[in-house]
């Protein structure tokens, strides 16, 4: 229970990388009630950690992840690993959140589908997926979750919670939930509470994967499910992660390799007055430009989003993230943004991106100009960027140089 | 073939408005070549008209639509309509196209779903309808439908020619296929070519579309076909056509009547700082917030938005038309947009709108920019609203004042 630094891989990671990691699963064998009301008789959280604990116990940072990621922020689990963490060029040795100095420790959120309890975990009742009856989860839930690891690893407190996006209300939560517990909270690119807008486009995901006829009401089984559905909500939920001028310096209208000119390309000098109804310049081969097969690189790539998508991700836990983004709401929760930070004794450093049309800068402007009013400490740095609300994965040293003067030295 | 105007209604309109309206089939009865090298042995244009014709048959204005509108811009079927054409509020007697003077013409587009030829057609050869067998439709084919639809009303010349959106794509096209045919343009909202970001929002649709079990490749039968995917498309291209400003005015994070309080929010008072694992704040009814039924009034919306879709659009067309926007690039099929503009005569007014993300401000000044590059009689004007792409369609005094101006009298 205490010894969760003897569990780290003994061998130096590579300097400046954290290198091999392992997983580990902290099973919490006592019933948890979640805010719906509902309970289950225990719960696992899938985790990671990099670094050493401090004998103090209190040099510890919690990452909490997006709707999309997972609790693999940092290094490789094996050698061919072909791609390392989701945040790897945040985190380890020297980097930004420097794992020579600082515990870091990442879980798969409560609901999620990498190794945490979530709607594909196995009911021991039935035998089969939760599915639908796994109960609805909150940003507080997952957070609540959260701290039981925390003291399950005997952490005397938490240096600091960084977090993007939803993970941003993970870091806000915390702040709220456990004031004397966290001493810096770092959002980036999030929202106290996300817009109408945002609601919208989560909603159609939803409703792609609801009415796809494999979704059977959320009871298909492992490895089956409304796999269209999710692939649909995947495409049109990565337009929104990055921004229109990203897309066209990545995309632009450009045709993939072998395509075969669109309607007009292949006779620039084309009289435009040409005779109506006469038939027009036909170039050779204009008939394969002519499909709904991919035409521009962008579709292909959307495509692959959503194809690579299925393999890692279940659908319900989709469902049930989104909704949990969609509920979370400070204002409401607790009467006004300045109430909800009213107990908040850490300091925050919020991080917004220009580009960010999903919690756009003003959302995040919002937050720190609360917690001034609320009398806490807080700042704001906005930083310009064209890739869009992926903006807090960016390699930035700016970026870098902002989170690593906030964290100081333990 | 030279009397459209005595197929109009005799008895003059309401003052202020065009009043009853019949439709019309045009049948074109020769063959018809496609851009893309296809022919079809006729076609037809279903199409409206409000207004006379003057003697020397020059005062007509075409009215072009966009993506899910018709040739039903103005006045009534029938005095029991609940609703008038789409384009009621800028189309009739004294209105900012004025019906006293001008004669306008607006048809529904080739490959349209409306009463003009499309793939819900059914192809002679086969008694059923032509589907993916359908011809390729490009913006350009549009507009040569529609002139020889002009021809065979016997018109002079046009005064004008209007559309927003895919509307203002054809308004484009026009000036530039029959430059002395056309004397004033009038393109809305629109765009010389589509951004990534606009053909990666009509990629996911498509593949809504195209991926349901019900699209059979397009060989659904009349009143089947692919309806959650068609459904699914129209809800996420909903949310581009406003803008996020006008969803939080009109929606907010509101909860349709008789919803129950989402988390939290029954307890404002709630004290932050619970203590982790016991029971939560569980205030009475809460369960039924944690649903995936509609939430948030911004959903139900959307929702409708879907269904009611379903019963007046076809898949097909969707598609067909979608991909005529994407094809749409007057760079690469001219070599550069002043060329493209080369033997423009018109006229043109370009009007964008501020909260346009769709086809931003920048995309019209651009086809401004580029008509005086090319020393042609352009003028730019931005409007400042709320409401997003479908701001076009906006009830706008000064919307009204600048089209009438530019208009002047026949």
């Amino acid at each position: 229970m205490n010894d969760a630094e003897e569990d780290l891989p003994n061998t130096p990671p590579e300097p400046g990388e954290v290198g091999l990691v392992e997983v580990h699963d902290f099973v919490h064998p006592q019933p948890f009630a979640f805010e719906s009301g509902q309970l289950l008789p225990g719960f696992t959280l899938r985790y990671e950690t990099y670094g050493r604990l401090n004998p103090a116990r209190d040099n510890a940072i919690v990452i909490c992840h997006a709707l999309s990621g997972d609790h693999h922020c940092a290094g490789i689990h094996a050698l061919t690993d072909s791609k390392p963490g989701w945040w790897n060029n945040f985190i380890g040795p020297g980097k930004a959140v420097d794992t020579n100095r600082f515990f870091v420790l990442c879980a798969n959120v409560l609901g999620g589908c990498q190794g945490s309890s979530g709607p594909l975990s196995v009911d021991p009742a039935t035998g089969r997926p939760f599915g639908l009856t796994f109960p609805f989860v909150t940003i507080r839930d997952m957070v609540r979750a959260q701290k039981l690891l925390c003291d399950h690893l005997n952490l005397s407190s938490l240096y600091a919670v960084i977090g993007g996006s939803m993970g941003g209300m993970q870091v806000l939560q915390w702040g709220i939930e456990y004031p004397s517990f966290v001493r810096r909270l770092i959002p980036l690119a999030t929202t106290a509470r996300e817009s109408a807008q945002a609601i919208a486009f989560n909603e159609v995901g939803r409703q792609a994967i609801m009415q796809d006829t494999e979704w059977h009401h959320g009871g298909y089984s492992k490895g089956g499910g409304p796999h269209v559905g999710l692939a649909i909500a995947r495409m049109m939920a990565h337009i929104t992660y990055v921004s229109d001028k990203s897309m066209d310096l990545k995309f632009g209208r450009r045709k993939p390799a072998g395509a075969v000119a669109p309607p007009g390309t292949a006779t620039p000098s084309r009289k435009p007055n040409a005779a109506e109804a006469a038939v027009p310049a036909n170039p050779a081969g204009t008939s394969a430009a002519y499909t709904f097969d991919v035409q521009f690189e962008v579709e292909s790539y959307l495509r692959h989003q959503g194809e690579s998508f299925i393999n890692r991700f279940d659908a319900n836990s989709y469902l049930y993230i989104t909704r949990a983004l969609d509920h979370f709401d400070l204002t409401a929760a607790y009467g006004s943004l300045e109430q909800a930070f009213a107990a908040v004794e850490a300091e925050t450093l919020c991080i917004a991106f220009t580009s960010d049309w999903l919690f756009p800068p003003a959302q995040n402007r919002e937050i720190v100009l609360a917690l001034l009013r609320a009398s806490k400490r807080a700042s704001y740095a906005e930083l310009a960027t064209n890739l869009g609300h992926d903006s807090f994965l960016l390699e930035s040293e700016e970026l870098y140089a902002l989170v690593r003067g906030f964290l100081g030295s333990p």
